[in-house]
C-alpha cells in the first residue's frame, strides 16, 4: 500500500535549491549519488538545471507521473503543492518542510490543511517535518544521511529524524544492516502504524525497530502491533518516560501511574519488546538482523577468561536466561578436546592460551548438545590469542547450524576486524559481556512471545444494553459518579458478583431483602442527592438480625430527614455484609492513547505505601489476570503464608477480566474503583464489596 | 611501600624462554619495547643471551640488586626462587606463573609454602598466577597488552587478567589513560587494599577501578577503601552477584540475602562507586580520569536533536540526577544567540543546523549560570553538522573553567574524530546520551559521597565484661540460641530497652517483679534445659492482675513437672507485657569477608512475603541507622499514614545502633534476630520485646 514510497519507478523533488546547503538540494543530490536507477526530476521555477538534471516549472510540467514526490518548498506553499501532485496523479509525498505543527497554533492550522488537501486528493503523506526515507531494497535515499546504510533486515522508524541520523551513521559503521528507514516527522497522514502493516509482509524486512515519543492512535497501532508480531519482532526505544505530563490513572493511583505506565503495558499486550537506551536499540536491531530465533531457551556460554564468564553469568540472571545443563555426553567430548584446567561445565573456559582449533573443537561439542538452544563465544585478546583466526574458526564451526550464536569480542583495534568479521558471517557481536547477554535475552523473549501467543480476551456473556441504561440515567443527574446501589446494579450486568442486597421501599421489604439475603446485614440510604451517604449518618453495619434492623430502619430514616432534609429519598439498600477474606483493589481509568487501562493491587497499605500494583490494557482474559496477579510482589499472600488457605485466584480473575470488559464495553465508564474485591478461600469464590463508577459528570 | 613494584630502577626476569611463545619471554620483550629506562636482566640457566641481552644462571649471579624480579618459572620452582631473591635482598616479586591454588589442594599447599617463604624473607609478592604490571609514570610494561596503554590517571587492579588485557586494549582505542594496571592474581601476598593504600597518595592517580570477584580481607579493604575514597574517587565491579555460595544472613532472612548484599553493604560504607557491567566500568573510569569533581548537583543539557534530550532527560531521571534550572539571565543569553524555533530551557535545543560557533554561544551562556555545575553536550551528525568543527569550538568555550563537561556525540565514522579531539580535550565523550548521562551522575554520586562524608558510628557506654560474661556461661551449655531472659539481659548490658521484667524464684517473688513492673505481665519458665519454652507449656500471656498470675504460677510450674520432668527450673521469668506499636525485625548475621551485617525491616509479611528490608555494616550511627529506615519501601509507615502518630523514629535508630555495636563488639554473637522491636509513637520510645542470639553451640 505504501510501495510508492519504498519502491518508486520514479521520484520529483519539488524545491531543489540551486544552493547545496539547502535541504532539496540535500536529498536530491543523495538520491542521485544513492545510485537510485529511476528518473529523480528536479522541480524549481526559477532553475534551468541542477547538477546536470533538467528542471521543471511545477509538478504538472514533468514528462511523466512519478510514484513519488519529496518536497522541500517553504511551508506555506506545502499544500498548494500537495494539491498539485493529487491532481496530476501522484498518491505519495514526502513532505520535508519544516514550520508546521512544532512551531505553535499556525502551523498546526497549517498542517491540518496539508492533512485535509492530502485525504481529498487521495495522496499519503510523510511527514510534514520529516527527515525523510531510505530503502535499501531500492536503492533509495532520499534522506539527510550522506551515503547508503549498510544493507541488512532493519525496518527502522523514528520519531526523531536526527537520532535517525544518527543510527544511518552507526550502520554504516558496523552498525545493523538497514532495510528502510523512515523519519516519520510530524505524522499529519502517515504513522507506525501504516509502516508496520506494510512491513510485516515484507521478505526484506527481519525486524522493526523505532524510536517513539508517542504513539499516534494507539488502536491503530496495538492491531497493526499485535498482526506485526506475530511474524516479526517488533523492539521500540519509547522516550519520554519522565513526561511531567503523566496523568493519575484513578484516584487511589494517582501517585502511582503515568501515562508511561499506559505505554508498558500496551507495548507487553502487542508482543513489542521495549528497551530502554538507544544503545540497546541498536544492539537489539543488530541482533535479530542477523539472528535466527532459538528453539529454546538454554544458552551455552564459551569463553577464554574467566572474568568475562562471571559476568555474562551475572547478566544471564539478571535478565533472566537460563544457562544450559551440558549433558554427559558433552562434557565428555569436551574433556576430550580441551585441557584438563579447562573448565567443562557452562559457562566453559577454553583458556587463555586457546588457540582458533581449541574454540572450534569446544563450539562443536556445545552444538552437539541438544540442550543448546543458542552460543555466546566470548574472546579477551591475551597473549597466545589470534583473534581474527578465531572469528573464522567459530564460522566454519557455526556454519549451516540453526542456532543463533552471540559473541563478545572484548578489547579494541587487536578484536576490530574480527568483530566485523563476526558480523558480516551471521554472528551477532558485541564488546561487552554483558551486550552480548542482553541480546542473547531478546532474541530468548521474543521465543517466548510466539510461542506462548498474546492474551486473548473472550467477551463473557453480559447485558451490556441495561448497564448502559443505568449508566445513563446516572448521567443524567449530572454528578460525577454512580451511588453505589446502581454501581452494583451494572456490575451484575456483567456478571460480577456483588454482595447480595437491594432497595427497599419500607421496613417490610427491608425485612425481606435481609431474610433472603441472610443475615448480618447493612443499611444505606438510597437517594440521588446524597452520594456521600456516612457523612449524614446514612449508613449502619454490622446488623444482626430482625430485631437490629427494625431499630436501625427507624433511626436511619429520621436521621436522614433531620440531617438531609431536602433529599429525595428513595429507600434503603439493604445489602448483606461481605465476609472477610483477602482484598484486593481493581481499578479502571482511561488513558488518552490506549484506552481503559486496568489496575490491580492488594488492598490498603500494600497499595497505598508499598505501590505494589500492576496495570495492563483493557480486555484482559482471566489467565491474564491472574498473570497480573502472579506478578504482585505481595502474590505469596493470595497464595496463603504461614499455613493459610490459598485464595481464589479463578474467582478473582473473573472478576477482573469482567471489569475490565466493563471498561471496554461502556464508554460512560471514565474511572472505576472497586475496594475491596473480597477473595475468599479456593473455591469458595469472590465478591466485589464496594464499587465506586466515575462517570465524568 | 610498593615502590618496588611501580618505580624500580632495575628487573630481572626470571624464567625467560628463548621461544617467543613462552609467557616470560613475551613479558620480557614487553619490557624492552615499552621503552623502560633501566636495566632489565634476563634470568635462565640455559641460554647465553636473549634478545641481545646477557642472560644470568640465577638470581645470585646478576650484576646488581634489581628493585623488581617478575618470576615465570615452572609453579614447583617458585618457592626457591623467591627465596633466592630474599637471600640477594629483592624486595618485590611478581609471580606470572600458574598452577597455585587455582588448580586444587596441591597447588593451594605450594601457594602457602610461597606465602611463607616470602613473609620469611621480607618480601611482597603480586600473584601468584598474575598477569603482570602496567606503569605508564616508569614506562614500564610488565604484562601481557602488547604496546603500552594511553597514559592517564586510571589506577587499574583486576581479579581477571584477562579481563584487564581487554581493559588495555581498549584504552590503546581510545579507551580511558591508566597510571597502573595490576593483574592481582591469586593474591598470596598483595591485595587490593594495599594497592589503594599506596595510590591514595600518587599524583598520577586520578581514579582507581577495579574488577574484583572478592574481596581478600574485609576489614583492612574496609580500612583502606574509607581512606582511600576521602581522597580520590574508587569505582569497583564486583562479579559473582549470582554466585550459588551466596550465604545465608539469618534464620528470618536467609532468602533475602547473600553475600552479594554484604559487598553492597561494604561498597556502600566505604564511599566506593559500585558499577555493574565491564562498560560502566571503562565509563567511569574515562569520566574520572578526565574531569574535575562538580561544585553543585545542577546539570546543563545541550542537544541539536529534541530525541537526544528526551533519551539523556529520561535517563537523568533515573539516575537520580537534577537538570539545573536556567536562571532569566541565562535564558535571555540564550535567546539573544539561538534562532527563535530553539529551545531556551534545559535541555537547551540548539536545533538541527547549528554550527560550531552556535554550540560555543550557548555552552557561554549556561557555562555563566551558577546553577549549572556540570555540562553534558550533545550531537547527531546532522546535513549541516560539522562534528570536528564543532568539538573544537567546545574545546575553546570550556576551556579553562573548572565545571566537568561529558560530551555525546552519537554516531559512527562521521563523529569519530570528533570524539577522540574532546577526550584529548578533556571532555569524557560517550556514543549514547545515556551513557552520558550516567558518567554525568556518577562525578555527582562521588561530590555528594565527598561532601557527605562517611557514617561514623561513636561506641555508647556499655558493660561489654558483663554481656560476654553472660554469653560465655551460655557458651559452656553448648546450646546454639541463648535463653531470653539472658539475651534481654545481654541487650541491657547495651543499653538497648527490653521490656521490664526478671526472673522469680518464687511466688512472692513474682508478685513483687509483677508489681514493679505493672501489670499485664507474661510468664516463662526459666530453664537452660528449655529452650523452646512454648512446646512444654512455659509459656502463659496476659495476666492482668495479681490473682491470675497467682493461679498461672503455679499451673505452669505443674505443666512443667510433668512435661519436662528432667528440667532444672530457674525460677519463671516474669515480665511486662509490651505495648503495641509499630513493628521492626532488626537482624544480624556474620559475613565471612566483612564481619557482622545488619539487616533491618517492618515486620511480618513485611519482611517475610515483601522482603522489604535493608542491610548495613557493623556498626552503624543512629544517623546511619535512620538513613537505612528511610531507605525501607514502607518508611511512609513508620511516619504515619491515614493520619497515624509518627513512629518514634529517633528511639527506633538509638536501639538498631545499639545492636550493631553489640555485633561488633561481641564476637560469640553469631546471630540475633530482635523480632520485634515495637516502636511506639514519636517521643514514647521502643522497646526490643523479643530477643534471640545465636552463639552457634
Amino acid at each position: 500500500m505504501l510501495d510508492g514510497f519504498f519502491a518508486p519507478a520514479s521520484i520529483a523533488v519539488v524545491g531543489v535549491a540551486r544552493e547545496p546547503g539547502k535541504v532539496g538540494h540535500f536529498v536530491f543530490r543523495n538520491l542521485l549519488d544513492g545510485g537510485f536507477p529511476g528518473d529523480v526530476w528536479p522541480v524549481n521555477p526559477n532553475a534551468e538545471e541542477i547538477l546536470g538534471h533538467t528542471c521543471y516549472r511545477d509538478v504538472t510540467r514533468l514528462p511523466g507521473v512519478p510514484d513519488l514526490a519529496i518536497v522541500a518548498v517553504p511551508a506555506h506553499l506545502v499544500p498548494s503543492v500537495v494539491d498539485q501532485c493529487a491532481g496530476v496523479g501522484i498518491t505519495s509525498v514526502i513532505v520535508l518542510s519544516a514550520g508546521f505543527k512544532e512551531t505553535g497554533p499556525a502551523g498546526a492550522r497549517l498542517e491540518r490543511e496539508l492533512a485535509q488537501v492530502a485525504a481529498a486528493g487521495g495522496v499519503r503523506v510523510l511527514g510534514p517535518n520529516s527527515l525523510g526515507l531510505v530503502a535499501t531494497p531500492s536503492h533509495l535515499n532520499a534522506a539527510f544521511a550522506g551515503s547508503l546504510p549498510r544493507v541488512g533486515g532493519v525496518a527502522f522508524l523514528s520519531q526523531s529524524g536526527a537520532l535517525g541520523t544518527a543510527i544511518l551513521d552507526e550502520s554504516a559503521a558496523g552498525g545493523p544492516g538497514i532495510a528502510y528507514f523512515v523519519s516519520l516527522g510530524n505524522r499529519a497522514d502517515v504513522a507506525e502504524h501504516d509502516l508496520l502493516a506494510v512491513w510485516e509482509d515484507d521478505p526484506a524486512v527481519r525486524v522493526a525497530a523505532g524510536y517513539l515519543e508517542s504513539v499516534r492512535d494507539g488502536a491503530a497501532f496495538l492491531s497493526a502491533a499485535r498482526s506485526f508480531t506475530r511474524k516479526r519482532p517488533l523492539v521500540l526505544l519509547k522516550a519520554g518516560t519522565s513526561d511531567a505530563g503523566a496523568r493519575a490513572v484513578s484516584s487511589h493511583t494517582g501517585s502511582l501511574a503515568g501515562s508511561d505506565v499506559a505505554y508498558d503495558s500496551a507495548l507487553r499486550d502487542c508482543g513489542a519488546l521495549r528497551v530502554h537506551t538507544a544503545e540497546e536499540l541498536m544492539d537489539a536491531a543488530l541482533a535479530f538482523d542477523l539472528l535466527p530465533i532459538p528453539e529454546g531457551p538454554g544458552v551455552g556460554l564459551l569463553t577464554n577468561a574467566g572474568g568475562l564468564g562471571v559476568l555474562a553469568t551475572d547478566e544471564a540472571e539478571r535478565r533472566g536466561l537460563s544457562l544450559a545443563s551440558l549433558s554427559a555426553e558433552t562434557v565428555s567430548a569436551l574433556r576430550s578436546c580441551l585441557p584438563d584446567a579447562a573448565a567443562f561445565y557452562n559457562p566453559v573456559d577454553v583458556l587463555g592460551d586457546a588457540d582458533p582449533q581449541r574454540y572450534a573443537d569446544a563450539i562443536a561439542a556445545l552444538l552437539a548438545d541438544d540442550g543448546v538452544h543458542s552460543l555466546l563465544v566470548m574472546l579477551t585478546p591475551q597473549a597466545m590469542s589470534r583473534p581474527v583466526e578465531t572469528a573464522e574458526a567459530i564460522l566454519s564451526a557455526v556454519k549451516g547450524c540453526d542456532v543463533p550464536v552471540v559473541a563478545c569480542f572484548a578489547g579494541g583495534d587487536a578484536v576490530e576486524e574480527a568483530r566485523a568479521l563476526l558480523r558480516e558471517g551471521g554472528v551477532a557481536c558485541y564488546p561487552s559481556p554483558e551486550r552480548a547477554v542482553f541480546a542473547a535475552s531478546l532474541i530468548e523473549r521474543y521465543r517466548v512471545i510466539r510461542s506462548v501467543g498474546l492474551d486473548v480476551a473472550e467477551k463473557p456473556a453480559a447485558d451490556v444494553a441495561t448497564a448502559a441504561a443505568l449508566l445513563a440515567t446516572a448521567r443524567a443527574s449530572r454528578r460525577p459518579f454512580v451511588i453505589d446501589e446502581v454501581a452494583a446494579m451494572v456490575a451484575e450486568c456483567f456478571g460480577i458478583p456483588v454482595p447480595c442486597g437491594s432497595v427497599a421501599a419500607d421496613l417490610t421489604e427491608a425485612r425481606r431483602i435481609a431474610a433472603e439475603c441472610g443475615y448480618p446485614v447493612a443499611l444505606k440510604v438510597s437517594s440521588p442527592d446524597i452520594l456521600h451517604k456516612s457523612d449524614v449518618g446514612g449508613v449502619v453495619v454490622g446488623l444482626r438480625d430482625e430485631a437490629a434492623l427494625d431499630v436501625a430502619y427507624d433511626q436511619l430514616l429520621e436521621r436522614i430527614r433531620r440531617r438531609a432534609p431536602g433529599a429525595a429519598v428513595a429507600g434503603v439498600y439493604v445489602q448483606k455484609m461481605a465476609e472477610s477474606g483477602r482484598e484486593l483493589i481493581v481499578g479502571i481509568n482511561r488513558d488518552a492513547t490506549f484506552g481503559p487501562l486496568l489496575m490491580v493491587g492488594l488492598g490498603g497499605v500494600y497499595v497505598e505505601v508499598l505501590k505494589d500494583v500492576t496495570f495492563g490494557l483493557c480486555p484482559v482474559s482471566p489467565s491474564g489476570a491472574k498473570d497480573m496477579l502472579s506478578s504482585l510482589t505481595g502474590y505469596a499472600l493470595l497464595r496463603g503464608v504461614r499455613g493459610e488457605q490459598p485464595a481464589d485466584l479463578d474467582a478473582a480473575a473473573d472478576i477482573i477480566s469482567r471489569v475490565s470488559w466493563m471498561a471496554v464495553e461502556l464508554d460512560d465508564v471514565i474511572e472505576l474503583d472497586i475496594n475491596p474485591v473480597i477473595v475468599l478461600n479456593r473455591g469458595q469464590g469472590a465478591v466485589a464489596a464496594d464499587i465506586r463508577i466515575g462517570i465524568g459528570g
